[in-house]
C-alpha cells in the first residue's frame, strides 16, 4: 500500500470519526426527555435510534472481523424489529453508555488496523466471491456505515 | 495510481451514484404537493431541500474544478438563506429539471476522470496549503456531499 492510499483510507476514516463526534455531541445535547419524541409524527423516536445505532455499529465488530458483538441483544429490538414493536427496551441511560462502549470497542479495533487491511474482506462474503468483488471490503463497510450514521443523525436534530 | 487506490476511488463513486439514485428515485415517488408540506413540523419543505440539494450539487462542479454552474441563482434562495427567506422560489417542476440537469453534468464530468485525478485538489484550497493537506482532494468532496445526500434523504423519506 502506497501513500496515496493510505491518505485515502484515512480520508475515509476521518469522515467516520467526524460523523460519530457530532452525533454523539447531539446525544449528549438531548435530554431523556427529548429522546423519547419521535423525530416526525409517527416516525422513530429518539430513544429508537438510539439503540438503533448502538446495534448496527456493534454488529461491525464480526462484519469488520474484529470481535464478538457487545451487546446482541439489541439486534431483535433494534434492527429487526421496528419502534413500536411492543418489545421491551433498556433505559435510555443503558442505551446511551452501550452507544458510547460500542464506538470506543471500534477505534480501538481500527487504531490497531494497518491501512492495507482496510481493504480486506469482510466477514459476509466469502473468499471464493471475494475474488470477483473485491469492493466487499472493510473500508466499503466504513463509507456506508457512515452514510446511515449521516442518514439518523440528520433525524435526530429535529429532537432539538 | 495502483489497481487497488483505482477500486477505492470507485467504491467512493459508486457509493455517490448509489445515493444520487434512490434519492432520485424518492423525488420521484413524491408528488409535488407531498413536497410542498415539511418534512417534520416547522422544518425545511421538501421544495427546498429540492432546491438546495441541487444548488449544493451545482456548486460541486466549479468545486471540483469541472465547470461553470449551471444555475447560480439557486445559491441565494437555497444555500445563503433558509427556507421561509420570503425570497420567490423557482416552480417545483423547474426545481426537478434543475435537479436532474445538474446531476447529469457531474456525471459527464465524472466520467472524464482518471482515478488519478481525484486525488488532484479542489478548488478551495490553494496550492500552498494543498501541499501540507493532501485530504484537501476532489474525492474528499465526494465523501462529504455523499454523507450530505444521505442526510437530507432520510428527512425527505418522512414526507411518504
Amino acid at each position: 500500500m502506497n501513500d496515496q492510499q493510505a491518505l485515502i483510507v484515512k480520508m475515509i476514516l476521518d469522515s467516520w470519526n467526524a460523523h460519530i463526534g457530532r452525533t454523539h455531541k447531539l446525544f449528549e445535547a438531548l435530554s431523556d426527555e427529548q429522546l423519547q419524541k419521535e423525530v416526525s409524527p409517527g416516525r422513530n423516536t429518539g430513544v429508537y435510534l438510539l439503540g438503533h445505532l448502538a446495534a448496527v455499529h456493534d454488529a461491525m465488530l464480526p462484519l469488520l472481523g474484529l470481535g464478538e458483538r457487545l451487546y446482541p441483544q439489541l439486534e431483535e429490538v433494534f434492527i429487526k424489529n421496528p419502534d413500536k414493536s411492543g418489545l421491551q427496551k433498556p433505559t435510555v441511560k443503558e442505551l446511551r453508555s452501550y452507544w458510547s462502549t460500542v464506538n470506543e470497542a471500534l477505534a480501538k479495533q481500527f487504531a490497531q488496523l494497518a491501512p492495507a487491511e482496510w481493504l480486506q474482506k469482510h466477514t459476509a462474503v466469502s473468499e471464493e466471491a471475494f475474488k470477483n468483488e473485491p469492493h466487499r471490503n472493510r473500508l466499503n463497510v466504513m463509507l456506508s456505515r457512515t452514510s446511515h450514521l449521516a442518514g439518523h443523525h440528520n433525524q435526530l436534530i429535529f429532537l432539538q
